[in-house]
C-alpha cells in the first residue's frame, strides 16, 4: 500500500542533511556546553554557531535566541515570563480565538490567576483586526499575544500592522504591552523576519522545520525582560536553566540554515501542489468548504469542511488507506469538541466536525497528490453514503449527488 | 596527544546502541504522538515502549513516569509542582546544603515568594542525618527534597530512612510533606528502586546515562498530585504539555535497558578504577584531602583537595594536557565562588578552591587512569612551584617536599 503523509502541520521527518549535522553531538563531541574543558567549549561552539543558525533565519541577533525544548515551553515562557515580570505593571493581556492550545492553555491559566484576558474574534477569512487590537489595549495591558499563521487554516496575521499599533501605545504612554508572536506553524514556510514583523517575541519550533522533536526557540528583543520558568542554572544567559540539548540544538541550527536557503523553493514546491490538490478537490467532491482566507496563508495547508461527514471519520477511513491527515492541532487531538479554530470563523457545527486539514511539506510530491485525489473521492462519498444528514440533505434537495458512480 | 574525558559526573557520551535505537524515529518513524494516523500510532507506541523502559530501571509503574527535557526541569516540576499544588496546606520546605543548583535555585525562588526553607547541614563525610529531617518536620511542611548522591563528591543519603521519618510524620497527621529525591547523579551508578527509597517524587536525567541531552523524567507516584509547570497540551496525561520528544525519549528507554542489564558490571569497573586512580593519588602526591565519605558514596566519583593550589588552575593545566575534569557541577561552573558543597563539608577556603572532581564512566579504561596517574602529580607539583601558600608552608615546615624531581 502507498503511505502519503499529509500531516507536515503537526510535525516533519528531519532532513538527512539535519540528521548527519547532529551524529558527532551525540558520540564523539558530547560535552556539556558548561564544562570548563575542551569537550565543552567544542560543545559550546557548537550552541554558538547553532545560534547564529537560528537567528539569521530570522533576522536576529544571536544573543536575543533563547533555545528551550519545544514550541510549547516557548510559548509558555514568553507569556508567563512576561506576565510574571510586569505583573506589578498591570494584568491585562490580548489574544486571539485561534491561538494554538499552549497559548489558549498558559492564558487560562493566568486568568484564573488574577489576570484579564481579551479574546479577540477573528473574521469568516480566519483573520484578526488591527484594529480590534487598538481598541482592546489599555495602560495595564502587559501583552499582545497573536499567532503570525495559525496551525489548522494557515491565514496569516497582520503582524506588523498590529505592532505598529502596539508601539504606538506604547510611545504614547497608553499601554505598557509587549508584543508575542507564536510564529511556530509560520517558520520555514513563509519569510520570517523580527524587524518587519516588529514583535518583542517570537516562538519557535524544531520539529515543524525538518529538525527533532525536543527543540525549540524564543526570540526575545534586546532590553525585554521577562521572568525565567526554568531555574538553577546559569545557561542560556540566565533564561531558561538546564544542560543544553546539544545534539538537538545543532540539528535545529541546520535545519534553519536549510531552511532560509531553500526557502523560496519550498515555498514554490508547496503552493504548487496545494494549488492542484485543491483544484482536484473542488473538482471531483461536491459540497466542500474550503476554510481560512485563500489568499493571505501559508502555502502548505488546505483546511476543508466536507459536509454531512464527520472529519474524524474521513480521517481514519484514510488512514486505513495509508494517507495521513488530521482533523485539528495535533496538541488538541484526543477531544471530541470540533475544532475551535473551525468555530471561531462563525461555522456551524456541522462544519466544524466535517474540517479535515491536509498539509504538505517539501517531501511531498505530485504522485503523492494525484493519490490522495484517487482516494478522497471515494472515501467522501462512502462515508456521506451512510450519513443520515447527507440522506437527509438529498430527501431535501439540498445535497448534489455523488460525483463517484458506486463500484 | 591522549585524550583522556574523566569528568563522567557533567555528561556522558551516548551508547552506540541508544543510537542505533534512535535513529528511525527522527526519519522515517518520525510521527506525533499525539497524531491519530499510523505515523502517529507508531510513534505513541516508542514513547509508551521506552516509558515502560526508565520504569523498569526504577521499579516503577510506566504511568508513573512523566519524560521532561531534563534533570533541571524534572526538579523544577517536582518542587514547584508540589509547592504550587499545597500552598494551602503550608509553605515549608525542607532541603539540604548541598543540593544541586536547580533544586537551590528553586528553592530560593520559593523562598522568595514567601515559602520557608529549611536547610539542613551535612557533616564532614557530606552525609544528611535522619535525625535533622525529623527535627525540622512541621505541620506546615509540604516537600522534603534531598538528593539521593552529591553529583560533586558521590555521597549516599539515607534517603530510605528519611523516608520513613517523613512517611510515619505524615501517618500520624504532623506534616503533609512529601519526600522528593534528586536522583539525577545516582540513577546508572547505583541500585535506584523507589519501592525501597519510599519517595514520592525522583528526578533522573537521560544524559548522565549516556542517552542524549535534552531529555529528564520524573517519577510521581501514583496519587500524588501536583501543579504542572508546562502548559496548553494533554500530553503526559496532562502533567507536561509539548509535543513528545519521541526519537530523545525513545533513547532514553534504551539507554534505561542498558544500565539496567549492565549496572552491576559498570558498577565493578568503575569502582575498580577509581580506587586505582585514588591509590595512585594518595601515593604520589601529598597533601590531599579526599573529599565525602569513603564508603556511603557512588563508584564514579573522587573528589580531592590539593592543598596550596587552585582546583581551576589545575583543570586548566590538565585540559592543555588532554584530561577532562572539573571543579564542581558544571551547572554552576564560571562562578568563581568555591563549590558550597566542599563548603559544607567545613573544610577552609584553601581546601574548598583546591578541590577537583575526577569522575569515571563505562568507557574508561586502566590506560587512561595510568595515564592520569602519571600526568596529574606532575601538574601538581608545577602549579605548586608558583604557589605563595606553598612556599610559605614549606618555611613554615609544614608542607612536605615535591614527590617529583624537576626535570
Amino acid at each position: 500500500m502507498r503511505r502519503v503523509y499529509m500531516d507536515y502541520s503537526a510535525t516533519t521527518p528531519v532532513d538527512a542533511r539535519v540528521v548527519e549535522a547532529m551524529l558527532p553531538y551525540l558520540t564523539e563531541k558530547f560535552g556539556n556546553p558548561s564544562s570548563v574543558h575542551l569537550w565543552g567549549q567544542e560543545a559550546r561552539a557548537a550552541v554558538d554557531h547553532a545560534r547564529q543558525q537560528v537567528a539569521a533565519l530570522i533576522g536576529a541577533r544571536p544573543n536575543d535566541v533563547i533555545f528551550v525544548s519545544s514550541g510549547t515551553e516557548a510559548n509558555n515562557l514568553a507569556i508567563r515570563g512576561v506576565a510574571e515580570q510586569w505583573a506589578a505593571r498591570g494584568r491585562h493581556i490580548i489574544t486571539s480565538t485561534i491561538e494554538h492550545p499552549s497559548v489558549r492553555g498558559v492564558c487560562q491559566l493566568l486568568e484564573q490567576r488574577g489576570w484579564e484576558i481579551t479574546r479577540l474574534p477573528v473574521g469568516e477569512d480566519g483573520i484578526v483586526r488591527a484594529t480590534d487590537v487598538q481598541a482592546a489595549l489599555r495602560p495595564d495591558t502587559v501583552l499582545v499575544t497573536i499567532m503570525l499563521a495559525n496551525n489548522e487554516i494557515g491565514t496569516i496575521q497582520p503582524i506588523a500592522e498590529i505592532a505598529a499599533i502596539v508601539r504606538q501605545m506604547r510611545a504614547r504612554g497608553c499601554s505598557h504591552a509587549l508584543l508575542h508572536v507564536d510564529g511556530v506553524q509560520a517558520l520555514g514556510r513563509m519569510r520570517v523576519e523580527v524587524e518587519e514583523l516588529g514583535c518583542d517575541l517570537l516562538s519557535m519550533s524544531g520539529h515543524k522545520l525538518h529538525a527533532p522533536k525536543g527543540v525549540g526557540a524564543l526570540y526575545v528583543r534586546r532590553g525585554v525582560r521577562l521572568a525565567p520558568q526554568m531555574i538553577g542554572g546559569h545557561q542560556e544567559r540566565n533564561r531558561r536553566a538546564g544542560t543544553e540539548a546539544v545534539p538537538l540544538i545543532v540539528a535545529f541550527g541546520k535545519a534553519a540554515e536549510l531552511a532560509r536557503q531553500e526557502l523560496e523553493t519550498r515555498i514554490a514546491h508547496m503552493r504548487a501542489l496545494r494549488d492542484r490538490f485543491e483544484a482536484g478537490v473542488a473538482e471531483r467532491i461536491s459540497d466542500v468548504v474550503f476554510n481560512g482566507d485563500r489568499k493571505r496563508r501559508l502555502p502548505h495547508i488546505t483546511n476543508v469542511s466536507f459536509r454531512y461527514i464527520e472529519g474524524e471519520g474521513l480521517l481514519i477511513n484514510l488512514d486505513l488507506q495509508g494517507i495521513a491527515v488530521s482533523t485539528g492541532s495535533a496538541c488538541s487531538s484526543g477531544t471530541l469538541e470540533p475544532s475551535p479554530v473551525i468555530r471561531a470563523l462563525g461555522r456551524d457545527d456541522e462544519l466544524a466536525r466535517g474540517a479535515v486539514r491536509f498539509s504538505l511539506g517539501k517531501e511531498t510530491t505530485e504522485e503523492d497528490i494525484d493519490y490522495v485525489l484517487d482516494v478522497l473521492p471515494r472515501a467522501v462519498d462512502a462515508l456521506r453514503r451512510i450519513s443520515p444528514l447527507y440522506q437527509k440533505a438529498v430527501a431535501e434537495g439540498r445535497a448534489k449527488q455523488l460525483l463517484v458512480p458506486t463500484t
